[in-house]
């Protein structure tokens, strides 16, 4: 199968970072395309109309997104330990945390949009600022809340992993570990692994 | 259980007709909220640092979101038909469904956010032409693509079917139904449910 992504996106990196966790990263062949949310690759937009990243095209023609949806089939043909519970409420704590991660990269990633995208004289420093707003909320969320078991490895933290590591590319001035040491020692700890260590975007 | 949720969300509707058809809707106490993407409103805050709406309050104090994971948390309470298949590509073409649908609403909620949210001098035709693109080669995709099982309700469907009625609601000069009868057939079949009859947002 095929996984179609790009080193930047940190929801690509999820998606990788789960193949590798799971165990099966010696079935996925990386394509690493340029694609734009204003001109989406033409090759891409054969997998998936809406033209994001990451899309997987499965060997029978099928495909298969967004990266939920990757992570939870990776996860399938998972044989090791699974990286999301069956049923209970282990699952939907690891779901939310999922969400909370997911969320913090659709903020930063908004933000980025914003001002890389967008002509400068239409760049809203309200949208952003309210984008920050959120990240922040997230964050000091993921650092009390012992439900989101970090940093034991699931698709949460999978998804939380990938969005520090994004901050750390994309917004170093946030400073985000400042009063956060139990988020600051799970990516530590996250970073030592290979699956992050191979979808480093710092080093595409 | 408590909803919070506001009419014009199509991503809580989807949650709303989701509860109606999993044959659950009785235990979900609904709350109308008032809230904006600049402003998230503070009662919703203690639930969910995202402030995003639907989310899901839980007797025992856990919350529950995004939308996705609300849905399959009604399913999991659902004890006749489930919405979602358990396994196997029946599983991932719903949620493959699913990421269609809300992949609709995102762009056309993006492109809402564009036009009534941000200052007139900071608006950009760009970002909006790009979000209605996607639109089309999703809708174009969802009529071609029989493994969307239209108009069986699922997950999916009820994606699907949320993301057309905010089409109608909010995008009508955008003619969806031109030239895609299986798509309008399919939203008239759902329209006549119970569950999209209470959550129109145009009745609201």
């Amino acid at each position: 199968m095929k996984l179609y992504y790009s080193p930047a996106s940190p929801f690509a990196r999820k998606a990788i970072v789960t193949a590798h966790e799971a165990g099966i990263a010696d079935q996925v062949e990386l394509v690493n395309i340029a694609t734009s949310p204003l001109d989406a690759n033409p090759e891409l937009l054969k997998h998936n109309p809406l033209g994001k990243i990451p899309s997987l095209a499965l060997e029978d023609g099928h495909s298969l997104f967004d990266s939920r949806v990757i992570c939870e089939y990776f996860d399938s043909l998972n044989e090791g330990d699974k990286l999301l519970p069956a049923s209970g409420m282990e699952r939907y704590n690891v779901l939310v945390t999922q969400s909370i991660g997911d969320g913090i990269m659709d903020a930063a990633v908004a933000s980025r949009y914003e001002k890389a995208l967008r002509p400068e004289g239409k760049q809203w420093d309200g949208w952003v600022d309210a984008q920050v707003e959120k990240i922040v909320k997230a964050l000091d969320t993921l650092e009390m809340w012992r439900g989101a078991r970090l940093p034991e490895v699931h698709i949460g933290s999978i998804s939380v992993a990938c969005a520090l590591g994004y901050l750390d590319y994309r917004f170093s001035d946030l400073d985000w570990r400042k009063e956060r040491p139990i988020l600051t020692q799970m990516l530590d700890t996250f970073s030592k692994r290979t699956s992050m260590k191979v979808s480093d975007p710092a080093k595409a």
